[in-house]
């Protein structure tokens, strides 16, 4: 398949406004949107660095996936998963399938931004939830 | 600061050799480098996709930080941290002191791949193990 590029990273976080600092002030970083994705309830931030965008992720209800792999990791922020930019994604999903792997989306939907999205099972990614996207 | 790019992101890994299918036969990226860090005692693989490097970081040792970093998520994969490219390092570590900002290495040292590095305390970096990196 060969990704282009790392589109963006997902870092969950129990709190948007709790990490911006760090990431505006320390690291100097512009937060250049803030967008709600009802349904994966959570409320997105982005920045850009370099051909990458950081997507933090806070949850906006306890059941939300990402709630619950914070609580796994005791409520800290933790790097969730990598989003891979890629082209024509219907036929990347067709081709990892033929390979055997296990798709969370078996087709492309809606994400953050615009972006036609895709998750591999991490099963069958290494262990790191694997996300692919596509400008259409 | 304003790191000009994310250099590479780290990732933790019981085995190289059962995650590198993954990336080389799914992904299909390329590992064109295998790395032993004797003092951070790891053995690392590196791949790249676009501007970004992933580095695979499998414990030596059982009591590397890595393998300690593993044994917190129940041996399973996890990113381990994010390495984000400056200029003049020594400059970057002054101003982050300056602004209160826990650093790991208050000087610069040697890394993988000939780099200069410092990591910051993820006390201080919103939880995320955060690594500075200079080609001098």
């Amino acid at each position: 398949m060969i990704p282009e590029q790392i589109e963006h990273l997902g870092i969950a976080v129990p709190s948007i406004e709790e990490v911006l600092p760090f990431y505006e002030q320390v690291l100097g970083l512009k937060c250049y949107a803030i967008e709600e994705v009802a349904d994966q309830k959570v409320k997105t931030a982005f920045l850009k660095v370099g051909e990458v965008k950081l997507e933090l992720l806070e949850p906006t209800s306890p059941d939300s996936t990402v709630a619950k792999f914070l609580e796994k990791n005791g409520g800290k922020c933790q790097i969730h998963h990598i989003a891979y930019k890629v082209n024509d994604i219907e036929s990347r999903l067709a081709e990892l399938k033929e390979k055997g792997v296990r798709l969370i989306d078996e087709t492309p939907r809606k994400g953050a931004e615009g972006l036609t999205i895709a998750f591999l099972h991490p099963k069958s990614s290494a262990g790191i939830l694997t996300e692919l996207c596509e400008k259409k």
